[in-house]
């Protein structure tokens, strides 16, 4: 590929290889190629025919007992880029982004990782080290007991982490076992039975307490260290709409912050970051009280999904900035050079049935229509005469708008959903503009349990009468295209084989 | 179409009708929906597949001699608005929209024109009248002389304008009669040659003289003005890459400006229309010297086809300012609020063959891949499946790239313009990726006749034989792809019939 300017001679690097698949491979091979070095990607055989296979420079195939383990197969990652003379790995988001060993095995091959040093990769992933890490800093942790520490002063622990407290079997998961006391006089009671469904549940009747915050909000800050010991935050993301753990919708600015919250929240990040020295773009996460209190919850090491918003405010290309800072360049500007314009949202396109539980899809992509013009990024990872298959996470795109303001950025949102069509696979666009239009949304009044607690956003509305007749009588007309509408609309199969009979 | 906001409850008007067609009419439409207003569309039977016409809520057939005349007949248009209870009309650019009369019909018929008011549209059409007034308010315009104004001085005064200097008939056009004085020893002689083809071309030997700057750049800069008197500027545009006397290539900021040529030509261009105490958006045009010199060019009283660079750095919605103001809103900030970040450049994307003259060219869309993704957006009037006729203008797209600084965006554009896919009609994007990587693009170094200057970069470089034997062997297999495929490959009909012999 040519480019407009030399750039690519100033690089360590020539070749940059992403170890990843979907519209995040995309997404790092545009920058790679724009500088006017060579990208390469590997992919699995299902991803034979998918975008970035097509764009890169070079693509090598790699396999697996099933597809995720082959992007999970460091050996054969770190042999592609040998193949191809790559100099550096970028790891994209999820798979082996926040593997140490990968990035030591990286290294160790001689090759630049494209993100923070192991050691801090290390740090991070162990939750409880990072957060006695952030608490030793001065930083701001949800006040918590843990029950190995002084199995004796437990129960006092757990009295000096005031109301409402959360009790959590520490071998636990999946909310079993789960305790909220709101009235100390029950504490010892309900330690005792969080013990014993511990011990039920997992053989294991040690405990942990953290501090309840009720209906919380999600909030992250974007953070930006070079190896020169320079460290900025690029502002706030607000991801608080989430289904089964998982964020749908992401935004910046947050809604919920005043201009003094923005400040302190952002520059708390800015400071666990330099207290790590923290090398590369990474995401210091808060847990957000709708009191405006907000706590450390875990810091990701690695380029997130949501990044587009912060690029869409801020002007900034963060896989620039993570290529740069890979390089050994400094950030070359501070704090007050990184400025913010307007809102944007971010809507991730899942191949799933919000109706169903969000249970995922599958199907062919049989029309493909990205919405476009003013406002709107599109990055995505399938393209029409694609397949959407079970092999993967069901993310298939995601539509980031941006307005001059959240109210804007909402109704710019509204119409490119509605201009949105994908045929041959169901997604949770339609359930997306109706939590677009929804007045709790509208008003930037949500927490993480929202969803959850509003289940009517996630059903599909009856259909209209006059609907199902024209469909039926296009059905008549034609089998093969109702086949592949029907895969969109529950229940049609039926009624059109019932309208048959 | 519901609306995120209930914002539509405030406008003075409920639908707003868009006097246009191609990616403007779309363009407009967005912001009128997303407002939560309804948008309407006049169309002729060539556009009635047109995408503009299917995202309206109301679109209006209208008839003509021709399907411009039909977007010329301010009658039909009133109709189609009273019909549809439009209470406001937005004439985008071209067609109407400098037409005072159709501005002050609008307003008759008792609508709002989103536009000036009609004596702002007829100051600015008349350039006599128009230079006068900007000359009169202390704002810079070439040193001139106009020989009715004086006959028995006109040598004298001429002499004054100072070399080199610029002889034209008054009542010329496309260069016919013009004469470049360099040496004012000549400038008598000049005169009357001048003259004498003046006479000979239009039957008028009335001149004209200016200073004439040599390889002049063109720069705009953007303002708005609410009907309080309140007048900002949005920056600049730089517009010098130009085919023909049209504009090919813009961007912003301007490569040619340092920060205080900026501040001086942005705060002229809003001091001019702040003395015309303009209403809605203007682009006050200049041009400009490389010495540094400016001299007011014209006013254009509309939205420009470039306005969306000015969108992509500054955050503003120009469509969403216009229909403000129309509303009668003061604009609610002032010139220190309007902050720019990073860089954007527009490529038109013209139905012609810049190897051949630029001249037009037709044929069906048999294909389109639309670029997409970070920096990307994509404005565009026509969809797969259409059709580009003879009938309009040739421009059927636009590409705007946006970047955190112009190599950024140089190089993010011809990664995008490499990506896009028109089949069925030739167009001008692999002369756009010529163009992009020419040294002196890149350097920022052009003027308006650089593409006259170069003409090696309109010319198709020929074809390599892998390439045409590929495609021969394509075609033997298949007619059909290969005439699709044949149309946007010079001279290769005629390879492939002999070929088959």
């Amino acid at each position: 590929m040519k480019t407009a300017t030399s750039a690519a001679s100033g690089w360590p690097f020539s070749t940059v290889l992403v170890a990843n698949r979907g519209e995040i491979a995309v997404r790092v091979l545009h920058t790679v190629q724009k500088l006017g070095l060579k990208g390469a990607v590997v992919f699995h055989a299902a991803d034979r025919n998918a975008p970035a296979v097509r764009m890169a420079d070079h693509a090598i195939e790699i396999t697996g007992a099933t597809p995720v383990a082959a992007y999970l197969d460091s050996a054969q990652i770190l042999a592609a880029a040998k193949s191809c003379g790559a100099g550096a790995i970028h790891p994209g988001y999820g798979f082996l982004s926040e593997n140490t060993g990968f990035a030591r095995a990286v290294e160790s091959a001689g090759l630049i990782f494209i993100g923070p040093k192991p050691e801090q990769i290390e740090l991070m992933g162990d939750k409880v080290r990072a957060r006695n890490f952030v608490e030793k800093g001065g930083f701001p942790v949800a006040p918590s007991a843990i029950e190995d520490d002084d199995p004796k002063t437990f129960v006092e622990r757990s009295r000096n982490v005031g109301t409402p407290l959360l009790i959590k079997p520490s071998a636990g998961g999946g909310g079993k076992g789960m305790r909220i006391v709101r009235d100390l006089s029950v504490l010892e009671a309900e330690i005792e039975r969080a013990r014993s469904e511990g011990q039920r549940y997992f053989g294991d009747g040690r405990l942990y307490c953290e501090r309840y915050i009720e209906n919380p909000r999600h909030i992250e800050v974007q953070v930006l260290g070079d190896s020169h010991g320079n460290v900025v935050h690029v502002f706030e993301r607000e991801c608080s709409v989430q289904r089964r753990f998982q964020k749908i919708v992401e935004e910046t600015p947050s809604p919920a912050l005043t201009p003094q919250l923005r400040a302190q929240i952002c520059e708390t990040a800015a400071g666990i970051a330099r207290s790590a020295g923290y090398r590369g773009a990474g995401t210091v996460e808060f847990i957000f009280g709708q009191g405006g209190e907000f706590y450390f919850l875990e810091m990701n090491t690695r380029l997130q999904v949501e990044h587009p918003v912060t690029e869409e405010i801020t002007g900034k290309d963060l896989v620039l900035e993570q290529l740069r800072i890979a390089a050994g360049e400094p950030l070359g500007y501070a704090q007050g050079d990184v400025s913010s314009q307007g809102h944007a949202i971010e809507f991730r396109i899942y191949a799933e049935d919000p109706g169903r539980g969000y249970t995922p899809t599958t199907g062919p992509i049989l029309a493909l229509r990205a919405p476009q013009g003013d406002g709107i990024r599109w990055d995505s990872g399938v393209v029409q005469g694609g397949e959407v298959t079970a092999a993967f996470d069901p993310m298939i795109a995601k539509l980031i708008v941006r307005g001059t303001d959240r109210n804007d950025a909402i109704a710019r949102a509204e119409k490119a959903l509605a201009e949105t069509v994908l045929l041959g696979c169901k997604t949770n666009t339609a359930f997306l503009r109706r939590l677009v239009v929804h007045p709790a949304f509208v008003a930037g009044d949500v927490h993480t349990g929202f969803l959850d607690a509003n289940p009517q956003i996630a059903a599909d509305p009856p259909m209209a009468d006059e609907t199902l007749h024209a469909l039926l009588a296009a059905a008549s007309l034609s089998t093969r295209p109702m086949r592949d509408a029907a895969d969109c609309v529950p229940d049609l199969h039926a009624a059109i084989g019932e309208w048959r009979n």
